[in-house]
């Protein structure tokens, strides 16, 4: 491990993070600056230990896989430690793994909060918290990645890291430029997001916090109503829309804007990406159609009319949507809804996103290859002696691929049973412990049971916390980054 | 496909289970019998439709691998359904996919029921339904296959489907000895435990009908209470023990009766499989002492001392011998048990007992393949060039049986997800769906919820029924088999 070189760059992000709180500051004094001074002081450690880190100058250059999984594993715990001062120090969270936990899930776009009552928050603290979300969406370091392009050829070790989804489609050659695609993309569908927004009635400051919310598909929003505070059918269908949107891989939208439709449309992990979405929808707003208000919309303000069904459609494609990109916001308690819709909601929990979205979970292309292999084992049965390869899109899926999307898997199940195991020590319910665990190390957010919806984290013990904010950590960097830390073979030189 | 073999092959099976049927009706006429005609009718039925199957006569004699699988596929199948027509004929249980749910619990050595008070059922009935485990446990087809050694070659396709786990230890030969060797030492373990049970004070019946459920692994007693109705410590260190000792690797018994000790005590799968055992017993022993004695064993007679480690030791190594080896046997109420020893049986349940035993799950040795597999993962996330090869008791272990142990385990969680979603329509928890599918895809019967120790799977709806009987199926067969049959390219000639 080339620990100089990993301390240099842990501390340039470190730094940009603090950098990054100059926002929320600006924000806290347009709005009065009750929390300015803690967002100050925050601000000011924040970049004070990030440049000492980055003081530390390397005496090799060379970056390896080791180094840059290290980097980004730190930098996402570092980050987010640093990035809770303002809630620390503005006492609205008094403990440090409340504040830990609350700015892991924030950067980690999961949306899970401990936070009872979030409405009494200032609105910097506000801002940041959801801000975090836009910030880590794409990664702190993609922008970094972006903003520093003497970095170059290093990088891709980085990229390896932070890119969502089994491999990384190369768009350009150069790294940087690869970044800056991406980052403009995910601007300009930001961007389009807040008019849209704005154009339902919005003000300035709900719709720049949702679209946050919305485009890291993270989940945190300003009312402990969630999205059914605005009781608004054209908010939840922008919204709905657009969090689909940006759980699909953001190289299609770069195919979009080439007019390379054949690319863009023939996307075999788009169109069961929507299929699944589309085929949930209707399979739970059938089931939810029969539902007197009182279950259907707990959490929001008027009663929805019962036995419409496209009004039940309009709740459950949100939530879908809102699950299967594993965002986590919510118009409807999903958490009072029949037991089929309830599972079936975990269950896409499971699959997750797209690769190369801002979205988490074990994302629709593993579970496409998973189950093509599986096939293929049937086939095998069948046929012991035939030799298949397994196609996508047209193309060869390498065996090396194949294996890793299923050490992936299991990986991933390992995980969601040992910290399950743990958590259960706190003593809630199987439906509790194992539906937090999915909906942080999938970064969705609200699970079942006491942490549904309408609930929240803050009753779990500290150990739980620092395990489900593990998972968060585990979820968002696809799971060997972060339990590649525990391997001494990482650490022999 | 061969389907004149494969109808005639059945045929067999089927009249073989039908003559099975003997023994019951024995034991009937010994105790009144007002269970005899019942099982006579049956019997004749049984007799009659196999012997009509068997008059099929191939063209053919080749028995490829999708002959083998759909011949034990199908007569699992068919053997469930005639082996149910007692408790129909008696009027016992009066739905007939009640019966076959019964019956293919008690072949695939599940010992999931959905009798409420098993204790109103005649002495001929009872038999027959503990039998079911017995003959099921090493698989009606290892049975047949060392009665009718004219099989010959063909044979080893259904020792492929039958014989629990990834590969088959050719512990000799011929395929004919080595199913004989098998159940010489089923046979001989089966009579030391009646034995051992005798000596404990248990009837002749009891003690015959409770080794029938621990040799098979299956579960089903005479008593509601099950192994709390003894409410005797010699009992249920017997029963435990006997049950771990048959959730071993049948093979090593070979190696010690041939006194090869190096082979016997120096497998890796058989040490894990101890070891998670021992550990899982002095956790939830830990876990569940300072609990007063309501909680503790609701299904005992009387109130166990709470408050010492040895009594808890005594309940929690009971329970997780049951769990492990898939029986699921109870001596007290473990859905009462506090959360973490909840979830770790739950986990447990997963792991399941070792290859080439009659216990289910997922087995100890693919867990021990797929742990290695992930630290490999590990090892090149951080050395991405480095080659390593995966080594298991000194053997390297082929790259293909590793691919099929990982596509193993997503089919096993894929079966589960689809199976807990459809489930879910009945309406029950979580909890109940999720354990119920778990329970009955490892083969272990109780789970949590409704369906635990002191419940039943009677309130599930008959669509439920079916599922959760595939799902036992499933399990017992190693999931492919059954999933090949709805695969088009199986029936093609």
């Amino acid at each position: 491990m080339n620990k100089r070189l990993t301390f240099h760059l842990i501390g340039n992000v470190v730094r940009l993070a603090g950098a990054l709180m100059l926002l929320p500051l600006l924000v806290s004094l347009i709005y009065g600056g009750e929390d300015a001074i803690p967002l100050l002081i925050s601000m000011a450690i924040t970049v004070a230990a990030g440049s000492a880190l980055a003081l530390i100058r390397p005496q090799r250059e060379s970056l390896r896989a080791r180094e840059g999984f290290a980097v980004v594993a730190f930098s996402w715990i570092l980050v987010s430690f640093c990035g809770g001062l303002p809630f620390y120090f503005s006492g609205y969270i008094p403990s440090l793994v409340d504040c830990f936990f609350e700015t892991v899930s924030g950067f980690t776009t999961t949306g899970a909060t401990i936070i009872p009552n979030v409405e009494l928050l200032p609105r910097g603290l506000l801002f940041w918290r959801s801000f975090t979300h836009w910030a880590g969406g794409m990664g702190v370091l993609v922008l970094s990645l972006a903003l520093i392009p003497k970095m170059g050829a290093r990088s891709i070790h980085l990229m390896r890291a932070e890119s969502p989804g089994p491999s990384t489609d190369k768009l350009v050659p150069r790294v940087a430029n690869n970044a800056k695609i991406l980052y403009a993309i995910y601007g300009g569908l930001s961007v389009v997001m807040v008019f849209a927004l704005l154009l339902c009635g919005m003000d300035w400051f709900d719709a720049l916090v949702h679209m946050f919310g919305a485009a890291g598909t993270g989940g945190f929003g300003t009312y402990a109503n969630s999205i059914a505070h605005f009781n608004s059918a054209a908010v939840d269908i922008v919204i709905g829309v657009f969090m689909a949107l940006f759980g699909v891989n953001f190289s299609l939208y770069y195919f979009i804007l080439r007019r390379n439709w054949k690319a863009a449309l023939g996307n075999s992990e788009m169109r069961l990406y929507w299929a699944i979405m589309l085929i949930s929808s209707v399979l739970i707003a059938i089931n939810i159609m029969p539902l007197k208000d009182v279950g259907f919309c707990a959490m929001s303000d008027g009663p929805a009319q019962a036995g419409n069904f496209l009004t039940a459609l309009r709740y459950s494609f949100f939530q879908v949507s809102s699950v299967m990109t594993t965002t986590g916001y919510a118009t409807a308690d999903f958490n009072l809804w029949p037991q089929f819709s309830r599972c079936l909601l975990v269950v896409i929990m499971f699959i997750g996103a797209s690769a190369g979205s801002t979205g988490g979970g074990i994302k629709v292309i593993r579970i496409q290859l998973l189950f093509k292999s599986m096939l293929r084992d049937i086939r095998r049965t069948v046929h012991p002696k035939s030799v298949n390869t397994i196609k996508l899109d047209g193309h060869t899926v390498d065996e090396n691929i194949l294996s890793g999307v299923q050490g992936f898997f299991f990986a991933y199940m390992f995980v969601l049973f040992a910290s399950t195991i743990i958590v259960s020590r706190d003593g809630f319910s199987f439906e509790t412990n194992f539906t937090a665990v999915v909906a942080t190390l999938s970064n969705i957010g609200p699970g079942l049971g006491m942490v549904g919806p309408a609930g929240n984290f803050a009753a779990f013990s500290d150990v739980s916390k620092l395990v489900l904010s593990l998972c968060m950590l585990i979820g968002r960097l696809e799971v060997f980054p972060i339990l590649m830390l525990v391997a001494p073979s990482a650490w022999r030189q």
